[in-house]
């Protein structure tokens, strides 16, 4: 028989020993799980990163995969603890949005919230549902337990979304949602919607970050600008990226996750 | 059948090949291993650090898990390698303590010194035990050889305490012993020892650290408080942990482990 | 039936979803594969630490692992993809040297220029071939689909050497290709080289090293100095190692990656 997956996304690093745990208490109860490390170095209690990290990396999986996000800043408090069925997937988590981009992303079918404490384990603590709450869940979800058991349906959740651009007859409003480790600047223009303002042809873009004036070429690969020139490109999300050729972007136009960045139509 | 689990925690780092290694040769003796990552991540040669997350971590994995740990600052001296067979678990590691805390709080049922060079890699290098006698005898315990043919049984082996609190009529000298990620100052007071001391029914904690006099509520989850307020909380591991509401403790005090903190017995 | 073994070497980091990505699309085509990562965080696009890493590592893997590498600067640009048959493996990755150290270090069979569409993820990108190029060919691999199939042989691809050792009659002048995370200073001599300009019986060695003169033992443990003491070892790798006894060597002499160290020959 085919073995679950199941994969993680936290905020708790690599230096502590929460995700361990969580890993114990699958294995305990789902012992041919296989357990998928997807980062445990989200930004403390950062949800909106850990939303876009997820969006960008589910839809890869297999069918059936259970992906499990903690990113927990209201552990203990009234937040819901969810179970998303998906048209693909199962997407488990605190009730803060997390979820939500991917969710969405794929057809969300059912919502539940977890509170059927048959399948937790005891005592529970008030400071890690990781490993209390969600690990046992996940793992007898692997197990196929079926998933009204867990609790009842609920269609009040919290979703965010990526911060929408503003386009009025000039330009485009936008800003930079994620920086990855090769300085890439990753913002929140979709090809689809620049195709729409721009058309197919575009060659280069004209637009201000940080207060400069740039036009740099639109490419489709790196190398077709020079070594340390500052290229735009639609990146492995489909996403516009400001990028500089084997160097960061970030570093030689000096910017931060939430800068705004606009881009002239004409 | 079941594949068997072996769980890794070194200090070796995320960017040196040594636990890659290990992997390895692992999988080469034990094809079906399914090995975990508990961290690489432990300050170098941090035995104290190791011990605990050893401690906190594995009593939630399945029975006859093989626990092996590489902190190893002693290699190619005359400290020993040792196999602790307990109640649930096998423990693999160096001599130095490391092993001992978790090891002691399941039940020891043998203590195996390694010393069959059978089971080794060769050549066998002063430097890197960890590929060259650990990995390939967990592999080899994995499949089932018999634990007394590794070496000799040895009660004579390092074990290391939790720093111990002081309790006189006033106060609790207690210190920090770890200070995670979110930056909670997890200390050596636990709940059995608090409720032993200040009953069940204590709403507040007068402490000192760092020369702050603090009087905190005790709570069951961060949420009690505001936002950005410190507080008290037993913690995932059944100690005292003191926090700040979505923010660091550590930072807003100063505090490092191995701090001492007094709580006030009143 | 034996599960396939994939390992992945990456500079993607922690924190961004690329390696999960990776993964995803593995398990997608191939869901018994076993994923090992080696590590994300060889520094970014440096060809030369993946390539060391990858030589440290793989010879410690089964038979028929598949070791798939994405340091990948030129990535989009018209450097080739290539699978590498070895004796023992199956090295992927792009042709800028990063695999040349390990399969050469086994023997090489086949190369192999990943051409054919039929196996790539579409629509391509032409910023992640580690997602939609590589991934997708390693787990089709993983299912036995034969080499022949992803593309042409090719036989004029790209080898890196360890920078070489110069010696002449009272010296070796060599350099540090790596220093790993307890700050020990691995150098391009080899014990081989060593034994015969230095033969079997050295106790001590001279060298310079960052203008300092050092006279240190030659040692096959650390603890054969004392505490904090600079010694000489053949380390995990049989390279010349300088470390310090439970210290950082590199720390204590300032030294960093391609310093220049002479050894005297007397």
């Amino acid at each position: 028989m085919q073995e679950p997956i199941i994969t993680l996304l936290t905020d708790f690093g690599e230096r502590d020993p929460y995700a361990g745990a969580m890993k114990g208490v699958i294995l305990s109860i789902c012992p041919n799980a296989k357990i998928i490390d997807l980062s445990h170095n989200i930004q403390r209690h950062n949800i909106n990163e850990g939303a876009f990290f997820l969006f960008s990396v589910t839809k890869y999986y297999p069918k059936n995969t259970i992906h499990l996000v903690v990113i927990d800043p209201g552990v203990g408090s009234e937040r819901k603890s969810l179970i998303i069925q998906t048209e693909n997937y199962f997407f488990m988590g605190p009730d803060n949005g997390v979820l939500s981009l991917a969710a969405t992303n794929d057809a969300v079918k059912k919502v539940i919230e977890i509170n059927n404490p048959d399948y937790f384990l005891t005592p529970i603590s008030d400071t890690f549902h990781g490993r209390d709450i969600f690990a046992p869940v996940a793992a007898h979800l692997a197990n196929n337990e079926p998933l009204e058991k867990f609790g009842p349906s609920n269609q009040n959740w919290i979703q965010i979304k990526f911060p929408e651009v503003q386009i009025n007859e000039t330009e485009i409003r936008a800003e930079i949602i994620h920086i990855d480790r090769f300085g890439n600047l990753i913002t929140n223009i979709s090809r689809t919607l620049f195709q729409k303002t721009h058309g197919l042809q575009k060659k280069s873009i004209d637009l201000i970050i940080n207060a400069q004036k740039l036009n740099i070429p639109l490419c489709s690969s790196y190398n077709q600008v020079k070594l340390g020139e500052i290229l735009g490109i639609f990146g492995s999300t489909e996403f516009l990226e400001i990028s500089k050729n084997q160097a960061s972007a970030a570093d030689a136009l000096n910017s931060h996750v939430h800068d705004r960045i606009l881009v002239k139509i004409s």
